[in-house]
């Protein structure tokens, strides 16, 4: 087959360094692939003040996919790249299924004291292109002791349904099927209602998918006390930034938190990226963990057709995770994706 | 001093039977009581459709103080009698701080493999009268491809500036005199600003206070991995209710957690309820755990100048859950009322 067309960003801070071992994978995966590199981000904007140009949004739009390290920097005012440049990407590219594995590795450290690694193996489906994150709100009379302001939440039958089913037809492809809608019904009712009507609905066609229900609040407690209760979560936007959170907290960490920002209907590029940040204050400093952004790169590479050698790599990153168990030294930067490429090569 | 006047609703399933204990271990502080029975709930919502009548309300509003159970089973459409008697209670009563310690004490098992007592000590302020449980969106083209729900977020200065006001002055009564704002600032960006514009201006009022922010995502995931970092927490009502559940879950679970609805200008009765719910799965059996409602009746009486006896209270209960750790029988209900009392007996 031909070359992937990869589009790369790798943002600033960690988001740097983290990309290079996620490419060096990619590359020891033997996928051909032709990237090209984009240097949005805080530099960027600094620069020209741009932070994703209408022409920059056009080209991405003709790659196989994306791979984004991390976004934003102290020295940019909070929330511009945010939402400018990373949840601009998703929503212009139609990202609608954020898909986010929380999967407790064997030979992992959990802070949960009792779990073990079965225990712990679900896939969150975030909605990623409505809900509270649309923009919509406002403020009146700002500053003044009579302020008003409001941040809506936008729900459409079209965008809960894509991802509903979606997350049905993932859970009926996994050994439990089981799919637990996550929200929070019985206070948020107008959007609450249209989720579980959806979901209602949904299911009567895959009846070989169990479906449940859990609020949001019950849910963050459960990723705690009881894992194990989850296969496949369906999630609305703000919920699943939360809850994924938690979910990358007790799977061991933020350094091993993957991520798709999926458009199923291929109509632009899916965009993959870990779930961290761009962690200012170790960077450039070799410490960050590149497993987050070389698991993403799996997901890439699935998304793409390449099972098999997605199945490798992330076979290769459970070996080292295990072999991780009890090291003396903290390996670097470089030494992890090194050492994750070589198992890769085989 | 004359009688507290207290109304009881002891509401749905295990309510009522850690309501006694409650009020038994509220007797046994010495602190003389007046409580007049409501029963509101799923019964008097089947017998007469109603769920806070407006006659109730008014008679509410005379009393010095309120004591929930629990509200909520099967039998009612989800959501009924969340909004129509537990947050219009809390609406109506104006209970802008929704308090709610997260406190890991001694002898409790937390899922947490690493945490000591000391490191989970923390109060959690959450707003309870606006935000996203302000009912506020609606839907449009109901039940067709075109549907779309919103669901908006009030917020006022009025009502951020008070909560926040309050959680600075209690953050500056605490040892460590630190307040955390957690909300999504990056995104929420009109109602972020204005919680982020207040809470900057009345922190020069409380210069002894330090203050910090806090994504949710990376607060709910710091819950897991480094609860140490949070003394007071300010946050949203929404924000609020999933981080106290997470709360709940590392400080040995929902059967410990108190909470006090406040008026903390006294215009009106403030409220105090356990966290969890009715539980209708364990009605009955005697298996609930009363230790949550018995700390929410050591902040009711904290709340009404019994500091004394709201110790003694809390102690009891401190020493109990360290005579729990290595009992080999699981106490009833009743029986874990009965200890604690005789113990703030004396
Ligand atoms: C950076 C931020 C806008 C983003 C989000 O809220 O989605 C991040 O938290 C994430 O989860 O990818
Ligand atoms: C029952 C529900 C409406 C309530 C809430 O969301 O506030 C509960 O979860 C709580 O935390 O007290």
């Amino acid at each position: 087959s031909s070359n992937i067309r990869l589009a790369v960003i790798p943002g600033d801070g960690i988001g740097i360094e983290v990309v290079t071992e996620g490419l060096k994978v990619l590359d020891a995966a033997g996928v051909k692939v032709e990237p090209t590199q984009y240097d949005l981000g805080a530099k960027r904007y600094h620069a020209t003040g741009e932070t994703l140009p209408d022409p920059v949004l056009d080209e991405l739009r003709g790659f196989d996919a994306i791979l984004l390290g991390a976004v934003g920097d102290p020295s940019v005012p909070p929330g511009v790249l945010e939402r400018d440049l990373l949840l601009k990407l998703r929503f212009q590219l139609d990202h609608y299924v954020n898909l986010r594995p929380v999967k407790l590795f064997p030979g992992v450290e959990t802070p949960l004291g009792k779990v073990l690694p079965g225990d712990i193996d679900m896939i969150v489906v975030r909605e990623g292109t409505e809900g509270p994150y649309a923009g919509a709100g406002g403020v009146l009379r700002k500053g003044t002791p009579q302020e008003i302001a409001t941040q809506d939440s936008v729900n459409t039958a079209y965008g809960v349904e894509r991802v509903v089913r979606y997350a049905f037809a993932k859970a009926a492809s996994r050994e439990r099927r089981k799919l637990t809608l996550v929200h929070k019904t019985n206070v948020l009712t107008f959007a609450g209602d249209l989720w579980q009507r959806t979901v209602n609905r949904v299911a009567e066609e895959f009846p070989q998918v169990a479906t449940d229900y859990c609020h949001v609040d019950a849910a963050s407690m459960f990723f705690v006390s009881q894992p194990q209760r989850f296969d496949v979560i369906v999630t609305d936007n703000l919920f699943g930034d939360i809850i994924t959170d938690i979910g990358a907290a007790i799977a061991g960490g933020i350094g091993l938190a993957a991520s798709g920002n999926v458009n199923p209907d291929r109509t632009a590029p899916s965009m993959f990226e870990p779930v961290h940040g761009s962690a200012p204050d170790i960077a450039g400093q070799h410490k960050a963990d590149p497993t987050a952004t070389i698991l993403s790169v799996a997901m890439l590479l699935d998304h793409l057709g390449f099972a098999e050698a997605s199945a490798r790599v992330e076979q290769a990153v459970a070996d080292d995770l295990v072999e991780r168990q009890g090291a003396w030294v903290a390996r670097r930067t470089r030494e992890i994706g090194d050492d994750i490429a070589a198992r890769v090569a085989g």
